[in-house]
């Protein structure tokens, strides 16, 4: 078994790239994404695999021929969201490898071909497309699309992959490699506080949306407006985040604001316009759609007393993911029956799902706290992750 | 009498500068206000004024000599904020040349110096100190403060004074010049929708303040974080903008929250941290306090539910401005009882009020708008406030 230390001395090798005050900074194809690659490279050749970065920028590290088709894969993502944690993606790419090393001392040997990934860009913090790597390797996501992705700072995803030295001539699908991988399964965090052992398996992702909300008013001078004369988007946007918040905990769904822009931003002048983002999350598409109803209902009602016109619009809906329920049902009993739960978080995993059976493993978050520095789980429930997907790899691949 | 058409061919000379589809940018010591100061300059020098920029970069426009001392100055700012309307400040100085014409026409010589002002940097848009000229000017604001101050790419008072060719070195009090005014008048449009016919005078200025209030809250992820494990400064953010409001209703004050920031804006993020800044003024000190007072209250109840932390600072705090009362009593007489009222915004006079018998007069602004582009005031008020500007004047100067 891994033992606590030995999974800690992996994760100290790869904890300090990227890591700042203010939490992770590694967006891809940056200085940190680049060294965790290298890093990824490196702990591959150690264990024989052999490397390959495909046309989207995803690294492959191959353990026999992936040629002979119904590979194992496991793996996750290297990138971060700003001021992000250290777990969330990393941790199943450390984990594949201790259970590649804990496969070799039991002497198992695959019949199959096993593979690590990491997938480009999962969190979508430099591009603005979440899950961008397995998107466009399963043709999700158009390489036409991915032409026209560009950084806060105008650079364009093929002058990032470009400058870092990797052909960006071939971005789009990849049927071939993907009708190579047999069965997928990617070990992750758990981003909120649904699970109290160290181990459990995944049976779906919600249905997920992202709403654009933009408030227009009239801007005006804040000393001079009289109360009754304003039309104050900044009112409007105030109601939108409590409706949001009360119709989930109503309806047992996530809502959230946390993005919001303000024209013009200025303490001595009433908004002309607030610009909002909701996050709306649930375990079926109805009480999503249920959700944004009552919110979008509430709100325009409060607009008309306000005085401000507000438009939703959709910028993302993504459906529910069922994970493949045979391999769901035959890995949580393979682990002695560990919890089966859904989470609200979209994952690779939930892309290459619509395409080759997948499963996830999650490894307990103690405070439920994610996509923060103080993102945590402890080295011995890592180490119990790595047990469970070395159980699960030698199950699907050396038996 | 000055014909709204005279009054609209010196305001058309003076309104292309820095106009934009967005609004007016004539921030301090940029391109469009160094246009704003030629065009002062020209339009002064064309009327026989001895024009000079003092210690701090105002500029004045002379007849006959300051020295002499008792002067009558009258004028404003050329300054917008980002954005603002063309009226806000250079309806003063507009006023105040055509003013000087109708005494000219009318044979009314000055028994005493005349002057013209532009405060610099009236309205803090871009060192984030309003009033910054005539604080200086009068001491309220010490010089080694104003050598901190930049703007937000960092280029410091001092630098931007420089690379206009203006000398920065005198920063500071210039207690001879203020003790050369003996009456200072403003005219400006009003700025809400207090005023029914075209011209008023000013009573008082509402106490002002300016608050920025901290709300810390825990960061993590939209999708997965139970709604009951959260910490969302967001919800905090958003009671605070509700109570504001309805304090400002119920206690007879104005209150908005117009800026906010908050960490990391991130869609898929609850935000760990948001700052407000919220703005209070009321006709009392007492009524602001109180109403500041409120506001604290609530939103720390509402904190403490949301399980966050709010922090309220203070970051300016103006007391009532009560305008010379014989003066004020004296000019509403000679207009003919034209309305007496107070204003919720701050000005020049405000500082002057200090230190020189102050006044102001205001033109009917009909839609009540200030600080966006849609600011405006008829051809035919703006006219009967030269008319008035040019009583006032000749009333204080020429008898």
């Amino acid at each position: 078994m891994t033992s606590p230390d030995r999974f800690a001395a992996l994760w100290r090798s790869l904890a300090p790239i990227g890591r700042t005050p203010q939490g992770y900074q590694r967006l891809s194809w940056t200085a940190p994404d680049l060294e965790c690659r290298e890093w990824f490279a490196e702990e591959a050749a150690d264990r024989g695999l052999r490397v390959e970065t495909d046309g989207n920028g995803n690294l492959w590290g191959w353990l026999g021929d992936p040629a002979a088709g119904d590979a194992v894969v496991t793996g996750s993502h290297l990138d971060s969201v700003p001021g992000g944690g250290g777990y969330d993606g990393p941790l199943g790419i450390v984990s594949a490898f201790l259970a590649l090393d804990l496969l070799a001392e039991r002497g198992m040997r695959p019949r199959r071909p096993v593979g690590v990934v990491a997938f480009t860009e999962e969190e979508g913090s430099r591009f603005g497309v979440a899950c961008l790597g397995s998107r466009l390797l399963t043709g999700a996501l158009a390489p036409e699309r991915a032409a026209t992705l560009h950084d806060r700072d105008g650079v364009t995803l093929v002058e990032a992959m470009k400058s870092a030295g990797v052909d960006a001539s071939m971005l789009g699908p990849d049927p071939t490699r993907l009708s190579r991988i047999g069965t997928f399964v990617e070990l992750h965090i758990e981003q909120g506080r649904a699970l109290a052992v160290p181990v459990g398996v995944a049976s779906a992702i919600w249905p997920h949306g992202r709403w654009r909300i933009d408030i227009t008013g009239q801007g005006n001078h804040a000393g001079t407006t009289r109360m009754a004369d304003r039309h104050d988007p900044m009112l409007t946007f105030a109601y939108t985040v409590l409706a949001a918040n009360k119709e989930a905990r109503l309806q047992g769904g996530h809502a959230t604001v946390g993005r919001v822009g303000v024209e013009p931003n200025a303490t001595n002048a009433i908004p002309s316009r607030v610009t909002a983002w909701l996050d709306a999350r649930a375990p079926d598409r109805s009480t999503v759609d249920s959700l944004i109803a009552a919110v979008s209902a509430r709100v325009t009602e409060r607009a008309s007393r306000d005085g401000t016109a507000v438009a939703f619009t959709p910028e993302s809906v993504s459906p529910v993911v069922d994970f493949h329920a045979g391999l769901r049902d035959r890995i949580a009993a393979l682990l002695g029956g560990v919890p089966v739960l859904p989470t609200g978080a979209g994952h690779d995993a939930g892309v290459l799902a619509g395409h080759v059976p997948t499963a996830m493993l999650f490894v307990r978050n103690p405070t439920g706290i994610s996509h923060a520095p103080e993102e945590s789980a402890s080295d011995v429930d890592c180490a119990a992750g790595v047990e469970a997907l070395a159980t699960v790899l030698g199950e699907l691949a050396c038996r």
